[in-house]
């Protein structure tokens, strides 16, 4: 049996940490083996990665350097992390994904679509998650949360307009994949944000039983 | 005018540092502005990426990790570096450059061709030397000469296979490319090496003077 991918995505301020932790409560409640990982990041490489490419003193940092930077780190979470466990049957709640490169250093910093694919193809294994969930909130609600966290790093620090390309980004690929995406408003209060998180994962658990 | 571009390659103990130390003199004797680097390296960004693909505590790095960390290091010195350099009309002289991805994670790890190519073309910008010059040696004499050096890096820690794959690599591009590439034969006295690496450059020196 082989387990099942899910990625969290959202901009700043969009409620993730929260939602990570809430859902990881409810995955392992019902029993499933959860790994729970971050991008960039999960690995020794990835989170010296992690440290490079958000360090303000980096500020800069070219476009493909960064998009490079961020396939360096998948690359090797996919291999000596997500693969490994889920071909074990186990489950892998990650903290951004793909998604996150083709929104942040694609619609962002305006890297080719085309060019990000092939390095999903070849650098990520073509790996993509059974279940994507997407917290959406406007752009100028996330900034005014994600500013009462105290300093932002060298992405978070970016202007609103870079956040709109963003969030359009991420919108057009839930658009395109409406199968793996959930997209779930992030404009209310976060239990609702969670509960609609955790009704999104409920039939990958059922199934998930049925399987067992 | 524009400026040239110089590449140094070779394996391990085939006597870069001290060629690329005379040809420094030389060139600059010549009375040309001439910018010295390294890969991965040459930038803030690089040299941090240098430490960690360097790194032996790294043992697990990928091969497509370590293929997309040397092309971000490029990716980087390119456009902070070199491309500033060049169109002012100086000259960069570069401890290796692209052709030592084809030959270490290419030829050593077996990354396919194509798509070190293709980061060739987008990360790089498509730029390579007007000279390179491979300074070719046995595997079994340059890696008695680096022994003498004392502790080894992570890639330098390698098998004796690894380095003939990387030499044959390097070989292989030098047949491939004779207007380009200078093949020296480094199994000789040091003084012979570097005579023969500054009779490959001083055509391009007389050109700068001629077009001065």
């Amino acid at each position: 049996m082989s387990g099942c991918l899910i990625s969290l995505e959202g901009g700043e301020g969009a409620g993730k940490s929260t939602v990570l932790a809430g859902l990881r409560s409810h995955i392992e409640a019902r029993g499933i083996v959860l790994h729970v990982t971050r991008e960039p990041g999960g690995t020794a490489l990835g989170e010296a990665i992690r440290r490079l490419v958000l360090d303000g003193a980096m500020a800069n940092v070219c476009a493909e350097s960064e998009l490079l930077l961020m396939f360096a780190a998948r690359a090797q979470l996919v291999r000596e992390v997500i693969e490994p466990a889920l071909s074990c049957g186990d489950w892998v709640l990650t903290d951004r994904f793909t998604d996150a490169s083709f929104a942040y250093q694609g619609g962002g910093r305006g890297q080719p679509i085309e060019r990000i694919a092939e390095l999903e193809r070849w650098a990520a294994n073509g790996l993509r998650p059974s279940l994507t969930l997407l917290l959406d909130v406007p752009v100028e609600v996330g900034q005014a949360r994600a500013a009462r966290r105290g300093s932002p790093d060298r992405i978070e620090s970016e202007k609103a307009e870079f956040f709109e390309r963003v969030r359009a980004a991420y919108r057009a690929r839930a658009e395109a994949e409406p199968e793996r995406f959930r997209l779930i408003d992030s404009n209310q209060a976060i239990d609702a944000v969670l509960r609609a998180a955790c009704s999104a994962v409920d039939p990958f658990i059922a199934k998930q039983k049925e399987g067992a």
